[in-house]
């Protein structure tokens, strides 16, 4: 490190699994000071090497600076790791992956250990960090103060996007937009088996897929419209009369190809319920109101 | 119309619904001379008065044109449509959604009546016909001299992507890339569905939303390298067993926002069952060898 630390917000971080390691280095290249831990002391002892200070517990970390970093496992070893340490004054930003209910769970944790408490939810993987021309970053929620003390620095290894004071929208965000990507991903792995006995070459139809599916992501400004104004039939143009007629042909298709319609299934028969309903005249977005219970 | 039509090919077309008319008003603007036949005759009426030649039957219309696009309601209407008419000679263009068997079995039908046959997926809705700047296009396939021969006037709707010459090839890429959209749309209807009850505006998701499923579609390049190479682990940044391990997180976050998990649940059963197969340290294509019987 030829930089000058001397302006740059020290961190602690506990955690050096695959995300943690990868924070940790984002941070020593642009010269924070950073102190570790981890539970397994091997992981820590390649950072010391990078410059990074090393600690034998957790509680030293933590008494080290007023900035804490966690990126564990998952939200029980958050529990474990932190048990009886002090806490009193710290800025804590956790990272590690949890649900809704645990991230709210934890700030109250935090808080009454005399935390401030800001939950992050990483959309990235390790090759992405510290890399921001990979596009990846993090949702941020709970203590606005925390997020805009330390935006800079929570900045160097990702981007970082602030969701609100909810401590549980970060890891709702995260869920959210991951479910979706799933279930993009469940699509692509049926167009996928469709051509399987074909002479088709998967490459040749990869990039009509993909430029498809970025065509059609858009779609969802318009479903976030239509929710808002609760009106699911205005200028439809695919009515979902016409599209559940449509249907056979895809079930048949995958029928002939033999191909399983199991990830094809459950979204048509929601289409079927919602129409059974009386609403043919609606968009697809009458299919999120029979998910919600 | 004030373009000279004399060098433009003329076109027949049968069927004059949403897409038939969308179509007909493309050619029409684009000065082809246009001969046009719907079963109800009122819809052919209004294109008379825009510079169609209507006539009484289908077999007048055929007899007009070599070139004869139809594109009714399903593969049985083209069937009626067409019962008895001389297709003798004629370039016959097939735009009416079809299944593979269907379209190969019209293909066969079509030669058998001494008609050269090119079949076509339209990906496109009709406020898109004629707007090249939309984006739509429509796959052929089918005979690849009906499709080099005709290929701008085709080209006049919409833009043309040819697929090969089996004739169920477009029907099948029109399935394929339909099928993952459905996916992509299951994946997002959840995502709303998770925020519904809380004070998050569908339209700051929205962005999110489109902005991650459009960074992470081009994931489909990498599904196709690895079908081609039959190699499902090299370089994988997370495996199966990680994102197996990640899947309690989705379905209690589901659960927690009261949010039927019935949109996500099949494909994480695969991956699970892809799991207990041995297959931890692979990235997410196996899942597509589980779909094809
Ligand atoms: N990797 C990714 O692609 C990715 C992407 C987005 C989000 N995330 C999230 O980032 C977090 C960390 O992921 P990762 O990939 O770094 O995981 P990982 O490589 O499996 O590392 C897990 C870390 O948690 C520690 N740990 C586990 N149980 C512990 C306990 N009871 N007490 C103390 N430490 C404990 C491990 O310590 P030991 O070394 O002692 O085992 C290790 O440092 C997870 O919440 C994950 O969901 C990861
Ligand atoms: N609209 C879209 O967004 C869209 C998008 C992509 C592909 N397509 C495909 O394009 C084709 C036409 O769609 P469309 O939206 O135009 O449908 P449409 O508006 O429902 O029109 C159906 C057409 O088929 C005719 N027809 C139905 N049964 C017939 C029969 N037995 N004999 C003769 N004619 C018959 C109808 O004639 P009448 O007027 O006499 O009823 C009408 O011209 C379909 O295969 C559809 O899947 C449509």
């Amino acid at each position: 490190m030829t930089q000058n630390t001397a302006e740059k917000t020290p961190v602690t971080l506990l955690g050096l699994g695959a995300m943690g390691t990868a924070l940790a280095r984002a941070w020593l290249a642009a010269g924070h000071p950073l102190t570790v831990w981890n539970r397994t002391p091997a992981r820590a002892a390649v950072l010391a090497a990078e410059g990074a200070h090393v600690t034998a517990s957790a509680a030293e970390a933590v008494a080290a600076n007023p900035l804490i970093v966690v990126c564990l496992l998952d939200d029980d070893s958050v529990g474990e790791a932190l048990t009886g340490i002090d806490l009193t004054g710290r800025d804590l930003v956790n990272l590690t992956t949890s649900t809704p209910a645990q991230a709210r769970a934890r700030a109250e944790w935090a808080r009454a250990r005399g935390a401030r408490y800001l939950d992050g939810g990483i959309m990235a993987v390790p090759p992405m960090i510290g890399a921001p021309e990979a596009g990846g970053y993090v949702f941020y929620s709970g203590s606005r103060e925390v997020f805009e003390r330390h935006q800079k620095t929570l900045g160097v290894p990702a981007g970082t996007t602030y969701v609100g004071q909810d401590a549980g929208f970060a890891a709702l965000h995260d869920v959210a937009l991951l479910s979706a990507m799933y279930g993009m991903f469940a699509g692509a792995a049926h167009a996928f088996a469709l051509i399987r006995k074909e002479d088709i070459d998967p490459a040749s139809l990869a990039p009509l897929l993909a430029d498809w599916l970025v065509a059609m992501a858009p779609a969802v400004h318009q479903t976030a419209d239509r929710l808002r104004s609760g009106d699911y039939t205005q200028g439809v143009v695919s009515n979902l009369a016409m599209q559940v007629a449509g249907t056979p042909t895809f079930l048949s298709t995958a029928e002939q190809q033999g191909v399983s319609p199991e990830l094809l299934s459950p979204y048509f028969a929601l289409m079927r319920r919602r129409l059974a309903e009386g609403s043919g005249e609606e968009d697809l977005t009458g299919v999120i109101d029979l998910l919600v219970r």
